[in-house]
């Protein structure tokens, strides 16, 4: 038996994104509804190294299919400077739930940003205002391409803002995307007064205050992956409709995690869990909405989810590298 | 970059016994002195497969080398008979810890079969009479093999009893050790007479009695990987000395797990753990000493300690497939 390796092009080839946004929706249903099981993030800590790995396996049974994996990836920072390697890089091992076999190995640092921004777009599905046609983005880094490909498949995304410091980045954002979307640089505030906002920056202190966003527009609040990391002002999240990818993660580490530890805001100010909406337990925008906010962390059943559709693809395409690993069979 | 793919034959052609016997109990000896992280392993049970995944991270500091890994691993009984694939497989992640790249991709369940071993080596070395000729086997199944082929490497065995309820077993074990040792099928007591003795069954009620065993006989008792597992009655690790590989796993699932929670053995009747042992804080065997048991359930940090020789071998001997599965620099 074979287990197919796909590298980063393989899985940025074998990502349909509708797909993908469909099964990252199935995800977040089956952790609401108790049938995904996902232990809390494992963390091992290197201070010596100024990073941490971190393995996050998952299982869901989404009833027409279900899938198990674990990704295993890290985060540290000095990789740009001292090894011209990326902060972030996972690997992903995706596995038959029924007998346990490595159906797939793949690049988990691709992967993340597909599942990143296909949840963005299921947030944005349930929450942004239906004929939303301007999307902003704060922060032009790499999870910014995949906010734009995900969230213009659910929204007729016309005209993209997006501002950033680094002006190379933002270059770099327009000549990809300049053929597809009247995209252009903006303020923070330019951005943040479109339909869609996605923030994906690591700062700690906000930088998107009450008066740079738009009366209806929905925030996509991706950035914050750490305790510390506060990318939006705390009187937008006081007055918006919050809804969080998981209570345990968003309060550690997501978009809420400071105010929350400060004591700013409390259960009251969160509306709800992505799950509770995609199952319909709870609405998702409703005309008396004002400002919507999506916390999100990012959760393993994400990726097990999008492991799953990026195999089936790509073994439908006879894609990848075969590969016997294991030597049974 | 590459990350180096090896697979079944890979892993067993690049483990120098001795090497990675030295690398496991550097292991136990960064675990005990705290140079080691291991995070408690997590379970996703799936009773509708009647199996489950166990994530096994580590990451240990030995002075001059250090490692991190994951583990992914299952028990799956069902599937021989249903998928003619084993109960148990691993795939092993490798990292480089200080910037986390993914430097190899290894089969773990080869690599899980060479670490028990050597742990079975490490406590034979340090509990073991010094002059032990004689090697018992309870167990003839795919374990068994590489604690021979470990506990020939630190003392000097010349005769080999195997009892196996399987003839076929028995037959295929003496034909691959025959040329090499004075290999006979024998009765448990027989092989339980040998200076050593390795318990590798799934047994849940002790089959190993105190008059199957010499007076001497350092007992490395593999089995035991699950509540309920069994090898050694509760008379002989009543009178034993007898140590453990870590107190958490073997108290949940080890040799010693069954009497543990009947209440029968308690913490004075455990010696101590083989990280104690090698580091000198308590003394192996002494001249006092009767029969010594040694409970091993595995640890993470035995994997990646294994992962780091084999890696090293295959990568100064050019051994292995290139993968570029990352796309990084």
């Amino acid at each position: 038996m074979v287990t197919l390796l796909l590298n980063k092009e393989d899985v940025d080839e074998n990502t349909p994104m509708p797909e993908l946004i469909s099964a990252v929706e199935d995800a977040f249903a089956a952790y609401e509804t108790g049938d995904a099981q996902m232990p809390a993030k494992s963390y091992i800590d290197l201070p010596q190294y100024n990073g941490d790995f971190r393995s996050m396996p998952a299982y869901l049974d989404a009833g027409s299919w279900d899938a198990a994996g674990i990704k295993w990836v890290n985060v540290h920072p000095d990789n740009p400077d001292r090894f011209d390697l990326p902060t972030v890089m996972g690997t992903m091992v995706y596995s038959d739930p029924e007998n346990a076999y490595p159906l797939s190995i793949m690049d988990g640092t691709e992967l993340t940003m597909k599942r990143t921004g296909a949840a963005a777009a299921v947030a944005t599905d349930h929450l942004a205002v239906e004929d939303a046609s301007s999307f902003g983005l704060v922060g032009a880094g790499v999870q910014s391409y995949t906010q734009l490909e995900a969230i213009s498949q659910i929204r007729d995304i016309e005209e993209v803002v997006v501002s950033d410091l680094n002006e190379a980045r933002i270059e770099q954002f327009i000549d990809y995307f300049g053929d597809e979307f009247d995209v252009r640089e903006g303020t923070i505030s330019e951005a943040g007064h479109c339909d869609v906002l996605s923030t994906v920056t690591p700062v700690e202190d906000p930088i998107v205050h009450p008066t740079d966003i738009g009366e209806h527009t929905h925030v996509n609040a991706m950035g914050a992956d750490a305790e510390g990391k506060h990318e939006i002002a705390d009187d937008i999240l006081l007055d918006a409709k919050v809804v969080i990818d998981d209570f345990a993660q968003t309060t550690h580490s997501g978009e809420i995690n400071v105010p929350w530890s400060e004591g700013v805001i409390d259960e009251d100010d969160i509306y709800g869990e992505i799950g509770q909406i995609v199952t319909g337990k709870k609405d998702g925008r409703t005309p008396e909405d004002g400002v919507t906010v999506f916390d999100s962390t990012g959760l393993a059943i994400q990726d097990v989810a999008a492991a799953h559709v990026v195999y089936e693809h790509a073994n439908e395409k006879d894609n990848g590298t075969e590969f016997d690993l294991l030597g049974v069979r």
